[in-house]
This record gives C-alpha cells, sequence and structure tokens, in this order.
C-alpha cells in the first residue's frame, strides 16, 4: 500500500477490492474477489487500511481470508475487532478446499461487512445469516444506502463475476463470441487478407480479454488456416501470468509445426463438432468462460446450439463489400428467428469501436439451453 | 420567447442560437443557422434577448437579419446600439438573393459579434474584416477565451452544418450512405424479411435525419423490392415540415402505383446508374446533403466512385448468419484497399447502437473524388 491509500473511506475502498480483485485469474473455477478491511471508525471517514486481499485461484485462500492474513503479516498484533470488512462477492459460507470465509471473517472479530455483489449460493449457504448471528452488521447491494457505494464501482463489481456467476446459473462455462470485424461484419477481404482489420488498441483490448478468461476455443479449420498462437499478451508483448486454455475444435489434427504448441496455455484438442461436448470437456477442466474466437464456423455451431451468452464485437471503420463474413449459416431463416442480444453501452477503442451484446435472459436462441 | 429565456448569458444564447437554427431546412443550398441578439451588458451575465432568428431557406432572409427584424417586430422603437450577437455560423458577407449579413449587423448598430464556426467563404469575401472595420468586435473560433462558450454547443454548431461546409468544399452534395444492420450486417433475412430490423428509437431517428437532408436516394430495385414512401416522418406519424426530394437512382420504371408517388417531397427518376451523374442533377436542383439509402448496390455504386462521404449504421442487437449483406461488392480485393472511415462516438438509440462513420480526408476513396 502506498501512503496515500492507507487512510481510505469505505467507497474507496470498494474501488479498491475491484482493482485487486482483477489481479486474480478469471474465468476459472473460482471468481475474482477483492477485500479491503479497514479499522474500526465512522463509515464515511477515511479509516486506516489493515489488509488488502484477493483471490489468486482455486486451491489458493479466499479474498477476505488473505486480508485477513495480509493484516496480521503486516502487524502481527493487529486487532481486527470491530473492523470493516469491504468485500467485492458476497462471502461464502461453505468448505471446499478452503474454509467459509463468513466464519473467518466472524471469527477474527470483523464487525461490519458490506459486498457489492450477492452470491446466490453464498446466500443460500446463509452467508449473511450466518454473520448477522455473530454480531456482524452485514448488507449487501439490496440493503445500500442510496449514494453509499459508487455506481460505477459497483458495476464494476458486477462485471467481474458476471461470467462467472452466470455460469453457476447455467451449469457450464459461460460462452463469449468474439468477432473482430470492418463496418460491414467481415473478417477478410476477397483475397483472404485479414491483418489487421482493427487497431493496436482493439487488439491490445483482446488480449486483456484472454487473460480473464479460462479457455479460448477456435476451430480446427482456423488453426489450418491462420496459424494462431492464441497466448494473451501484456502491452509490452510478453506473456500474461494467466494463459487460458487453448482449445481446438475439430476433426483436423493440429500440425505438429502449430504455433499454438508454443509457450502459452495447454493445448487441448477435442475430436468433435458439437459445442456441447466441448463445453462439458471444458466444465470438467473448471473453465467457467469460453472465449470463442472463431472462425465462422465455430462461431454459428454455438449459435445455432443456443450456447452463445456474449457477442464481442470490434467493428473498424472501413468496409469490404466482399470477402468472409463474420458468422456463418446457423440455421436462421427469417428474421423473427433471428439470434437476438442486448448491447451494453458502445465504446471506442482507439479507431475502433467496442460492441458488447448480450443474450437476453427472456429470449434463448435454443430451447434445450 | 418564454419568459425563462428573457435574459440570457453568451453561453445560454449559442445554445439557443443552434436550436432555433435546427428549425431550418438542411441539406439546400444555404446552410442552417441561428442568431440570438443580446442588450448591451456584461459578456457573462444575463442580458435580455432582443431578438431571435434562423434561416428558413433558400430565398428567406439570413439568420441574422431575421434576428434584427424579430427584434424590430417586438419593440418598433428598438435601439440595438451596442448590442451584441450571438451567431452559429460567420456571418456572410456577400450579396445573394439578399444582402450581406455583415453589413445588415453593422448598420444595426450590432457592436459585438460572436459566431461559432467559421465559414471559408465568408472568409474569403472579408466578413471579420468589414465588422471590424465599422468598429464591431468580432470574434470566431479560434479567438474564443477559454470557456467562453460551452464545447458541447460548439460541437452541435459545427455538426450543423458539417455536410454544408463539407458539400461547399468538394463541390458537390454531401453523401450520407445509410444502412440498419444487425450486428453481421445483414439487411435482410434469407427469406427477404427485413421488417424491422431495428427497433421504434433507431427509425425515429432516421426519420429525423431524412428532415435534414435535402434529397433520399434509393436504387429502382429497391422501389420494386420495398415500395418504400421515402418521407420524413414525426414521431407522431405525421408529414414533417421539410421533405426532401425523392430520387430513384437506375434504368427501371417507376411504377406508378409506387407508394414514393404519395404525399411527400418531389420524386426524382434519374435514369442512370452513375453516382457522378446524379449528384450533379442534385447539385442543380440545390442539394447539399443526399442520403444513400440503398439498396447494396446503390451504396456499393458511390463506393466505388469514391463519393461516400458518411456512414449512419444503425445496429441491432442481432444476428442472422445470412441474407442480403449491407454492402455489395464495390471493387476490393484485398484488406489494404478497404474503405477507410473514422468513427464519432458510437451512441445507443434504444436498444440499437447508432455509428457514424466519416470518410478521413487523407484517404480519399476515388482518386477523382
Amino acid at each position: 500500500m502506498t501512503d496515500v491509500a492507507n487512510r481510505l473511506t469505505e467507497r474507496e475502498a470498494l474501488a479498491l477490492a475491484v482493482s485487486v480483485a482483477r489481479r486474480g485469474p478469471g474465468g476459472g473455477a473460482n471468481p475474482r474477489v477483492g477485500c479491503v478491511i479497514l479499522a474500526p471508525g465512522d463509515p464515511a471517514s477515511p479509516r486506516s487500511v489493515l489488509g488488502v486481499g484477493w483471490h489468486r485461484g482455486a486451491g489458493t485462500p479466499h479474498a477476505e481470508v488473505a486480508a485477513i492474513a495480509a493484516a496480521r503479516t503486516a502487524d502481527p498484533a493487529v486487532n481486527l475487532t470491530g473492523a470493516t470488512a469491504i468485500v467485492t462477492l458476497q462471502p461464502c459460507n461453505s468448505t471446499g478446499r478452503t474454509g467459509p470465509c463468513a466464519h473467518a471473517l466472524a471469527s477474527a472479530g470483523i464487525a461490519r461487512v458490506r459486498y457489492a455483489v450477492e452470491d446466490p449460493a453464498a446466500d443460500r449457504a446463509g452467508s449473511d445469516a450466518y454473520l448477522a448471528g455473530h454480531a456482524v452488521d452485514v448488507r449487501g447491494p439490496r440493503r445500500f444506502e442510496p449514494g453509499e457505494f459508487d455506481e460505477i464501482a459497483l458495476d464494476s463489481a458486477r462485471e467481474l463475476v458476471h461470467a462467472w456467476l452466470s455460469s453457476m446459473a447455467l451449469g457450464r462455462p459461460y460462452v463469449t463470441l468474439k468477432i473482430a470485424t470492418t463496418l460491414d461484419a467481415r473478417i477478410a477481404a476477397p483475397d483472404g487478407t485479414s491483418q489487421w482489420i482493427t487497431g493496436a488498441a482493439a487488439r491490445a483490448n483482446a488480449h486483456e480479454v484472454r487473460a480473464e478468461v479460462g479457455a479460448i476455443v477456435v476451430g480446427s479449420g482456423t488453426v489450418a488456416a491462420d496459424d494462431p498462437t492464441l497466448t494473451a499478451r501484456t502491452a509490452e508483448g510478453g506473456l500474461a501470468e494467466h494463459q487460458p486454455l487453448r482449445v481446438v475444435l475439430g476433426l483436423r489434427d493440429v500440425p505438429a509445426q502449430a504455433r499454438l504448441r508454443g509457450p502459452g496455455g495447454e493445448l487441448v484438442h477435442i475430436r468433435s463438432r458439437d459445442p456441447r461436448a466441448a463445453l462439458r470437456t471444458l466444465a470438467d477442466a473448471g473453465v467457467t468462460h469460453a472465449l470463442v474466437e472463431g472462425g465462422a464456423q465455430v462461431s454459428a455451431a454455438f449459435l445455432r446450439a443456443g450456447l452463445a451468452d456474449e457477442i464481442t464485437a470490434y467493428i473498424a471503420p472501413k468496409l469490404l463489400g466482399g470477402g468472409l463474413s463474420a458468422i456463418a449459416d446457423f440455421g436462421v431463416a427469417t428474421l423473427a428467428d433471428a439470434a437476438e442480444f442486448a448491447f451494453l453501452s458502445p465504446r471506442m477503442l482507439g479507431e475502433d469501436v467496442l460492441l458488447t451484446a448480450r443474450a437476453r435472459p427472456e429470449t434463448f436462441h435454443g430451447k434445450d439451453r
């Protein structure tokens, strides 16, 4: 912690908790969570930061336990009695590879807990009830005072676990289809040229997204055609700390010299064209968020199966008038049967636009989803 | 004027001038301009609004003259000596069907002029020099004090005349291609269904845009296939006050029963597929802004000729995976030859997204543009 961050209000502590949560790996079995412990005192006034923790991945301590441990490491004599824990996600109350966070918070003497996002599983396990029963003043977003927390920080906290929570609800990995296209939705010109349709800022963002998912999925045809590396790279060009699984879908062999056999995430070849089978394999590997990067046929297979939860479209201000379309035929004949989504707010990324569209729960694309 | 608007600061007066400018018809020989005359006094303090004027179309008084007239109508004894004129566009200094505005302002006794956007033609005609030579304190955007005017109002003033100024510079009508597509850039499903891809908010916006252009252009194939009305409608469904020319491009006859022969703008059938010939005809009719609404072949013809200055894309959060593409082949074989534009900030329109992309002056699409 820098000096300037040594005293924070609860609003500021939530923003910090969201920031540190992002350090953890996304797309795996556990959600990214951050926790900041503040000394006792007036909720609206800046108070000393006693500990900061985040979840570093399956099998390691949850954010709350990590924050308590950090406080004790920083000051072995620290007294957490009466302290406040600001957490991005509702504390768990079940015993997995680590103990329940609700118990850890209460037994450390924490007297006040604020969490930004509800976790239905924690709720079912009686997390709030446990804490309240141990004299902890606990509140989630439904019971916040107006303005108690910054709406932008709350949004960020929700986005951080959107795929994970959706995966829990769906019982399968959350699926994002990524496309990078011209304004007329082409992913290659008639002669096959496709590098680069989008600019540097969009490509850097795409690498950030890769570092936040559990698996990147492409078709074996794309591997043969483009020889992609499917790594997550930092702005400096090096490999990001977290590398998603590199998943190839389809019957064709992955060439021995393929670049995706080089440094990066583990290679998983699923010899099937069935998206459902692929998601079962990925779920078994602990993946909760899969990023499908094409080609057009693989994206279409997920759409046809009703298994596209989100579309991430990087759109360049260019027109081609021909070439390869981003999405192949997925069985829609008439407009009323189009796959329907809902846009999040669009944003500029350098010269390009990023459009994010999410499946609308009321209009499932596939009956059997 | 309502009471609350009877005293305005110069910043507020510019916002009002932009608003009233919009009442005038766009896309014609003259730009849309608004003018607000404020009583003498401290520039930063609210002052009485003496007159408000806007340009109502070719052959009618310019905004400045209209504002002076409005002041005299409101109070026949009004004394404009020492008053301030806030204008959206640099006053003209040439004699067309009406006299030069610079002369009208000076001879009315106006002592201070602020205009939001430069007009190169007015500048060449010595507008600022004339006013300064008549003891008028005149300034345009290059000489504004920081914060003297609201950046959003200045942006709005520029947008109001962007097509007109571009048309003057290009020596032909400014061309906007409009497309309304799915996220995969389809304008119809495989079975031909296309109504409605976009939602009510996007369609309402498209009607507002129609009311701001001089002509709507479609191919004769689109007339045969869709039987469009090509009118500008208000939110209530009635005809807007200003109706653009309805221009059909192509060799096929317009059927006697075609809906675009009904109430609305004048029908102009140009029996040619050449966009240049069409623009010459439109220029002769006083059109400075043409909205090309398809089909895909007509849009492609304009792109092929390097005559697409702006793309207005209404994008629905839907995927079709097949059907008719928005833009037909316009001769691009490789990515390096794509038609390149620059996006303005994207915005949501109801459930859809509006993307506006403008030709970049440094990358003209056609050599002969």
